[in-house]
């Protein structure tokens, strides 16, 4: 069967998941903690599989690490799975509770999405970490994890369909997609697919984007600034910049340009070219707008705060922009006026993570402006609808003057 | 100069009105209120000018009504106004204030969301709400009247434009485009533009939807359903179907299928095909998933709710379905299982709307998901940014364990 049909049997079947209890989706969470447990030399001789393939056809060693499954990543995806369970259920908040007239109530509740569609990284524990992301927000989900670890999703998504059936919710709410040709099928399933959340490469997120009519939530490019003020602690600006830089380059929350006024080009130009080559950072002087991903930084000196701004609001990417500062009003002004997702002070852009900003779990880092921004967690799996109860209400009595309405908040 | 060029203008302007005062916004809303009733003999010459032409080139008395712009619709403009005035300032809400260790602080905080492009019909107060709306809300818009209005959206528009420049807000935050082939130019500008608000017939929006990059707010179809339980009072049934289909046929929110339980087959449908048939409603037996949009209203019979929610689930829009019904459990079955923007209790479906749930203003009806769903008031209007704030923190002394994370909301 074809993920036109499984993703037309989900539209259906989320309903069903959205009004399950969340007694029984947090049973599905132990069960598939309990399970990962129970099952561990399953799921270790699995990945296994997958690592000798991965040496067989000479994959990096910085993508084998990411395959590797072992004992430590067990002991985290067990915690990430009881922190889950730990959280207050995200469904049926009611966040308008407005009497329109004497008779007539209108509530407006926090439901699930409906049927999303995740394609992450070939990295076993992002199965575990979608799928259960998935079932506490009561979303029917298909998965698109990277092939490079078929081996261990398939041993995992076993264990995980085994765990929702054991807790009673639909056994449709979940679908594994093990084909790369299965992603193309996925892009035209606009009719039962809600939203679309790719994870991996800008060119791989962009190429989503323009290939499809379902919603996309993600992010662009990961263009991030740091602007050095005239009034910057220089040791402060140096130790940030050369976290945000080298903590992990290929991370879309590292620095790519480096702006510094002018009014201090002579005192502290010297002294970050000089840091940047001990941390074995190539400086490129001309370009902007580039996303290096590796240790390459452009750096530039720009008048003042004010042409930062410009220039951050013209070639970034909206996502994480940071001014090294000790001058309030600056600040403010910079915090004010860069239209990014994040907007930092005097610390590495590199904090740009759901994780880090106390999330509990994090789906992706959207650079969009619309229904999320920034890192996303739980909340931006949630949409919400409109109930309106009433006792026969028509509106040409209040379009007539019969009625009127009191729009009293309840 | 082309729509692109404003469009890039705008982009740049865009955090000068995002940080523009309240006092300045309000000010400027103010100015416009006064404008029009000092220039209302200007407005009304020149609406008269395309009232006028509407005869000349035989435009139907229905839309004809809508272009009119009369001391009743210059009353209910101002009153939009002063409305809009008095509520509370929607920028820079802080919806999470948290600490991440004892000196680095997020905050996120509530913003416009930039440049928004809306095309709307011919109406002149439409004009008025619209622009308004997004001087509130600290958005730059491109506005695209009905053609129809062209006359009359020139006066206004001017109106408008000076209004802003008096209050002291950045000139380039609204832009009136006059001819239609501006539309096409305006879909092009997904570098510049955020938000596409697009209002008319659904063939219209999608069109739009189809021909862009840029996200777009606004409903696809409205195809609502009234389903007719078992256990429904038959009297209030009738009244609300009858409120439903015939107050505004036209309108989104406009019941098009009526779902009948089988179990009053007999009892039921009789009295319902007389009471339309008295409302000059013509009834089709064989048809479902149909927008209308005029006296016409598909009538099936179905076995029971939960036959009522998979049809409706499937050939629905999910904008706006009512159930008809005394049974409590039934109802919060329904209301739990309907996957739609509004899900209603014996009430009409017509209460879908900005203006009736209290919202002060609307800008449009979301059948969408994401963002916003439902009628959609300032709020669809805005979205967030995180401030980050410290004393030189890096990612590296946290991954090393030299520091921790605190996670405590303030």
């Amino acid at each position: 069967m074809g993920i036109k049909e499984e993703a037309k049997k989900m539209k259906l079947a989320a309903p069903r998941l959205a009004a399950s209890s969340i007694e029984k989706r947090n049973a599905a969470l132990a069960a598939i903690a309990d399970a990962l447990l129970n099952h561990k030399e399953d799921v270790f001789a699995a990945n296994k599989k997958d690592m000798t393939s991965a040496v067989e056809e000479d994959i990096s060693p910085a993508i084998r690490k990411r395959l590797k499954f072992d004992e430590g990543k067990m002991k985290d995806s067990i915690e990430g799975l009881k922190g889950l369970i730990a959280l207050p259920d995200p469904l049926g908040k009611v966040t308008l509770n407005r009497e329109l007239d004497d008779d007539l109530v209108l509530k407006r509740i926090g439901v699930p999405i409906g049927v999303i569609g995740v394609i992450f990284e070939a990295r076993p524990d992002a199965m575990i970490q979608v799928a259960s992301l998935c079932i506490k927000s009561g979303n029917c989900a298909i998965l698109k994890g990277g092939s490079e670890t078929k081996e261990s999703n398939r041993v995992i998504f076993s264990i995980i369909k085994d765990a929702i059936k054991t807790a009673g919710l639909p056994e449709e709410s979940l679908y594994q997609a093990e084909q790369r040709s299965e992603i193309s099928e996925l892009l035209e399933c606009d009719e039962y697919v809600d939203l679309l959340i790719p994870r991996g490469s800008n060119s791989f997120v962009r190429y989503i984007m323009e290939n499809t009519k379902i919603p996309v939530m993600g992010h662009s490019a990961g263009i991030c600034h740091i602007y050095v003020d005239k009034e910057a602690d220089f040791e402060l600006a140096k130790k940030v910049i050369i976290d945000a830089k080298t903590n992990y380059p290929a991370a879309c929350n590292a620095v790519e340009t480096i702006l510094v006024s002018e009014d201090i080009k002579e005192s502290f130009l010297p002294e970050l070219t000089a840091a940047l080559g001990d941390a074995h950072v190539e400086i490129k002087e001309n370009a902007y707008g580039v996303e290096y991903g590796d240790l390459t930084v452009s750096v530039l000196t720009v008048k003042d705060v004010e042409e930062a701004v410009t220039h951050i609001n013209t070639y970034g990417s909206h996502h994480t922009d940071c001014i090294i500062t000790k001058n309030d009003e600056t600040a403010d002004y910079f915090e004010t006026m860069v239209d990014s997702a994040g907007v930092y002070r005097n610390c590495s852009t590199r904090f740009a993570d759901g994780f880090r900003y106390g999330f509990g779990a994090e789906v992706g880092i959207s650079t969009g402006k619309l229904h999320a921004r920034g890192p996303v967690g739980l909340d931006g799996l949630l949409t919400y609808k409109y109930i309106l109860e009433g006792n026969g209400n028509i509106v040409s009595d209040y379009a007539s003057g019969k009625r009127s309405f009191t729009h009293k908040d309840i």
